[in-house]
């Protein structure tokens, strides 16, 4: 492409794809055509949403399983607006990604059009970078900017505001670019020389594993000083990405509810944490604690979250004079299940079933939360967690996953109410062909608030209360919304059924979903 | 209800019933317990929605066919984003709501709990009026507050953040509150005056009317004025609700494009606006103007838009000293059309087939947008247009205008790339058996975008941008939509077809869904 010939949507994704971001989960509006033109280069690939919490939320998806930030194509301030749930589950997750966002050209904003709104400030609360485009002449040097900030340890939510004019002006001679550099920010030796101290005490000690250190290297060297001082490691409840099953370090999960977490965390004297915090409650409840660790534990950092987790726990291991090989969690058979469809049951379905490298999207609430240890040892996989809380972040978050990793097959599991929130990920997943089983879990409720009605307190709920948590008021058909979006799909009422559907389903080249009905 | 017992989420919802807030568009989460709780208070309607951004459209709808707030309750940061395009559209349509927004417990806050985020943050660029209730005790006059400011004229967006402990603590005594007070400003008189001479003249003049002025007496009086003085009567292209067809005082309608608006208004030398601005493109173009009057045209201001327009035009009128009746549109029967399906055999269609009284939701785009002057002549109705361009207002505010109007029926208009951003909308349509007909027009593409890519010189789109605005692979299958969340339904491929449907679908006591196959 001659660079002196292009207007700035070109020069913004030349400048991204030679960067390495080379994929845009992207919603288009008429003030993105110069954007939607510019995709036509084919080093980017361009992934259509039908709607902006599914872009977002695949370019978390993407994020997890690359390490590199996606590109988004959002429709001004409320396209970005539709984005931000998602939006904040990957900034709690430590995805990068860079949020193009269209804007009115610069001279037409101080009319006040109907889509005129405050970019800037829909997009500060949960992007760590916002940039506003000045010029075509300088959209490379924003569009770096935009990507190393992204790129950074931990991953950044990055938005750079795209207005028409700077998209359809010339861009001028392309201009060299500084490099993106990624670096992650050294451990200080003597707290590392302390923790090691710690360990050896003998002391009962807990390490709490997050980001990038539940996985690769990182997690093999955690493995080393467990095997080497009997620390436990464990992860927070939830993960952005796990490594576990036959062949892995095993790490315990620290309870969800408050009061297993308090009765899990009482006895540990030390909380050693890497690329994260103490455990803390979810929610808070009246007259429960929000700090989960016993009264007298002391709370060690052994890597900040933009710290080097690998280096630290090398650091560690050297401190500790030790070389110890981890214990690596042995493969355990489980027979296909059978009998009524409830948590466990579904738990082994799912140990039988992953093939070798699935990627598990776990959003699936009361029906799998406290039953993810039966699959400690199912073949190798990977398990994705919600980070941000905000409901409806599987289907995106698989469709994200899949396309970043077209040989494996993505498990999306997912209660009924949450699946609402994004369903329109199907036609996505149908349109690229992914290799993505949906497992929707329709209890026909929001199960999950029935409990927390309960433990928040709140007393017995009334019939109008209750109504708007049941879900039965017309029954989805998932059979029809699968249908409608293009996608193949089953129900099943028995343990036996959702085994085999899953088994098929992994042989599947697209699409599948299969209704779970509890 | 014994006041002095109720904890703060009780009086909550007491006071907002007291005020006449007695529907609530909730999408509720575990911060919200105790408010669900409160929700049982029979003064109050709760309506469940699947997604937020279901619940601001339909308190958008509520408020445009009612001129009242309605309440929504949302789950904290992510819950409010994902109502925020919806509250941009409704700001823009100046319809008054009442947001909650469940929060942490302001102890929690501290911890930084996953799903915390910058609530205030994320709702001032939307809010008119944002407030974060401090204790249980002054919850009452926090909602007064929302209440008088959701009541203002225009109407505003409160948005009201309720921390756990705030809902659960108890609330005291029951304070009294002081009185929503509903006003608008009087408008200047000399003003008034000096538009009469301006009308006096004979000077080519038009009065463009929106708000609160397309309906009502403010209609009627506007009709006077016009009849006599000659002045052309014109919405702007959008309108939050216009009552017009037969027996009403016709507007005619400012174009939505750019070269046909220049065309339509260069003759004019004056623009009197009626809680309005003067007509602005609503994207902006290369080499294409944003002000779209005529280059000597002065602008006069009847009446802000803070202004009581019903009072102006009396003004104006003992002004003028005239007390001409207005000439009403008369009644034009369209037979039944014939042939293929085309954006004017669907206006006739539409003319042919409405009831009386019928409320029209429309976001037709390309297939209704440059036709609806063929339905004039139709029963009297109202209509509700998309006044801040975020695509997928109808399915919501058709549910919040059904809700409003249980004796009238609704018809969606929509586009299928519309529809997909809110679907959710037809679950709870059904769950609350509302006389709405969703009519999806199905050209399998963003239509609209194909022609703005033309329009904004992006050139001749290559294959890959073409296929981000194509909806065609895979096309989706409307009629197992309708199903899978309870909405009977059909497909029609002619225009004859088309008109059935939708005099049988009057008929229908609850939801139905119409797929017209373009």
């Amino acid at each position: 492409m001659n660079g002196a010939s292009m207007n700035g949507a070109q020069a913004l994704v030349s400048t991204l794809t030679g960067l390495g971001v080379d994929i845009c989960f992207a919603n288009p509006g008429t003030s993105e055509m110069h954007f939607l033109a510019a995709l036509d280069n084919p080093a980017m690939k361009s992934v259509l949403c039908l709607f902006e919490g599914v872009a977002t939320g695949a370019a978390d998806g993407w994020y997890r399983m690359t390490d590199r930030p996606a590109s988004t194509l959002l429709h001004l301030g409320p396209g970005l607006a539709n984005g931000l749930a998602n939006i904040h589950n990957a900034r709690r997750a430590s995805s990068g990604m860079v949020n193009v966002v269209g804007e009115h050209s610069t001279k037409h904003l101080q009319y006040d059009a109907p889509l005129t709104s405050d970019i800037e400030g829909l997009a500060r609360p949960l992007s760590h970078w916002v940039r506003r485009v000045d010029s075509a002449r300088s959209i490379a040097w924003d569009a770096t900017a935009a990507v190393q900030a992204a790129s950074s340890h931990p991953g950044q939510i990055a938005t750079l505001i795209l207005p028409g004019d700077a998209s359809w002006q010339d861009a001028g001679e392309p201009l060299p670019v500084p490099p993106v550099v990624r670096t992650r920010r050294t451990p200080d030796l003597a707290r590392v020389e302390h923790i090691a101290q710690v360990l050896k005490s003998g002391e009962p000690a807990l390490l709490i594993l997050a980001n990038k250190a539940t996985r690769g290297r990182a997690l093999d060297l955690a493995g080393s000083v467990a095997a080497a001082t009997g620390v436990r490691l464990a992860s927070q409840f939830f993960t952005a990405r796990c490594e576990r099953g036959a062949g892995r370090v095993p790490l315990e999960r620290i309870p969800y509810s408050v009061a297993p977490a308090l009765a899990y965390l009482k006895d540990f004297k030390h909380i050693i944490t890497v690329e994260t915090t103490e455990p803390v409650a979810f929610f808070s409840y009246p007259d429960q604690p929000s700090l989960l660790k016993g009264p007298d534990a002391a709370v060690h950092v052994l890597a900040e979250r933009d710290e080097d987790s690998e280096l630290a726990l090398t650091m560690l291991l050297d401190a500790l004079g030790a070389r110890h090989a981890p214990r690596m969690q042995p493969r355990i058979e489980t027979a296909c299940p059978t009998g009524a469809l409830g948590p466990i049951s579904i738990a082994h379905a799912l140990a039988h079933a992953i093939p070798e490298n699935a990627i598990i999207v776990d959003e699936s609430l009361t029906t799998g939360r406290e039953t993810m240890g039966y699959t400690m040892g199912a073949r190798p996989h990977d398990m994705i967690n919600n980070m941000g809380g905000s409901i409806g972040y599987s289907p995106p978050v698989a469709t994200g996953a899949a396309l970043a990793c077209p040989d494996r097959r993505v498990f999306c599991m997912t209660g009924d109410g949450s699946a609402m929130y994004t369903i329109q990920s199907l036609w996505t997943q149908a349109r690229e062909s992914l290799g993505i089983t949906t497992i929707i879990f329709a209890n026909n409720s929001y199960a999950i608030l029935k409990a927390e009605y309960a433990n928040m307190r709140a007393g017995t709920p009334g019939e109008r209360a209750l109504a708007m948590i049941e879900l039965d008021r017309p029954r989805i058909d998932w059979q029809a919304m699968a249908k409608s979006m293009g996608v193949p799909s089953c129900a099943v009422d028995t343990v036996e059924d959702l085994t085999q559907a899953m088994l098929r389903s992994a042989r599947e080249a697209g699409p599948y979903l299969i209704e779970v009905r509890l």
